[in-house]
């Protein structure tokens, strides 16, 4: 997505060799009118899919989840992070393990709020590792949820994310894949 | 706000006589479409301050202030919650005490989102006790900007929250006060 892209070169600031920060635009300071044009893109990605319901996690997903809802014209679930896998029969619960932070969490998800009629759309601002897109995807075959797709803003293509999903058949897009970040120099695959 | 008030006596659960639970349209499961009318409702009480700024705090607040900023025309900031109050002069920091977690926990914003030349309005899902909201104003106070105001969802009107903001003089919307749960029976402030 053009304009994605021309933003993140033009905002986005680079911290060594792997660090993107677009916090004055994606996941502190949120630009809403980007969001929009992100969330029209994603239903022109994604509509054909029925989609029934935005998956996405707390806390940097929400804001494009709720953006993007409004062209599906769906509810939006985000998942909550926790500390303890509490015994809880409501939820569904998978464990993500953050490299940035270096701890394993558990994500939770009611039950009441994916079931097995859903077509699950999975929203995220952006795929590393790919670690919380496999634990929510887990979390709608859990509900025995049909997964239309993961859509993300940000693929860092360097890391293994993008890879680890495509190779198990999700249907993954993203709408800017950086590719590298060499010398504070972004380029993007095509 | 009628919409929001019916939904909640519809969907909301009361569990002992204070905790009232709505994680089925608002703070779990989010129904964009309702998210819509509240935003179009917080515009109409809080347009006429001109409001540059949309500041919310993570993670249920996120979703309803993106929505609510595409009226204003405005970004969102959320304030980021941790637990270390690392130096870091590059932000503005808060305490806030939670008494549902019985710990406190610094909030945190960037200085490059919020400045003398802002004016911010709060908005938050929920207002029991105010602490969050008081960090959030405490933040804009910080950053020099004016506080337009702050909008919430839903007030605990049994509680002391309200009160405190109001006694200090700000400009506090609620889009429903529950006055009392007694006995399963949800009550509304006029």
């Amino acid at each position: 997505m053009e304009l994605l892209k021309q933003r993140i070169l033009k905002d986005g600031k680079i911290i060594g060799n792997d660090i993107l920060k677009v916090d004055s635009f994606l996941n502190h300071q949120m630009d809403v009118q980007l969001f929009n044009e992100m969330g029209k893109e994603f239903y022109r990605l994604f509509a054909y899919k029925k989609i029934t319901k935005i998956l996405t996690i707390e806390s940097s997903g929400i804001g494009i989840a709720c953006i993007a809802a409004q062209y599906f014209n769906v509810p939006v679930v985000f998942a909550k992070k926790t500390e303890a896998r509490n015994l809880d029969s409501e939820a569904y619960l998978s464990e993500v393990y953050s490299f940035t932070k270096d701890k394993t969490y558990i994500i939770r998800v009611s039950k009441n709020y994916i079931n097995s009629k859903d077509t699950v759309l999975i929203i995220d601002d952006f795929l590393a590792n790919g670690k919380a897109a496999l634990g929510l995807a887990e979390i709608a075959d859990q509900a025995g949820a049909c997964l239309g797709g993961v859509g993300i803003a940000i693929e860092k293509g360097f890391q293994e994310g993008g890879k680890i999903l495509r190779e198990k058949g999700i249907n993954l897009k993203s709408l800017a894949i950086v590719n590298s970040m060499q010398d504070g120099e972004i380029s993007f695959a095509e």
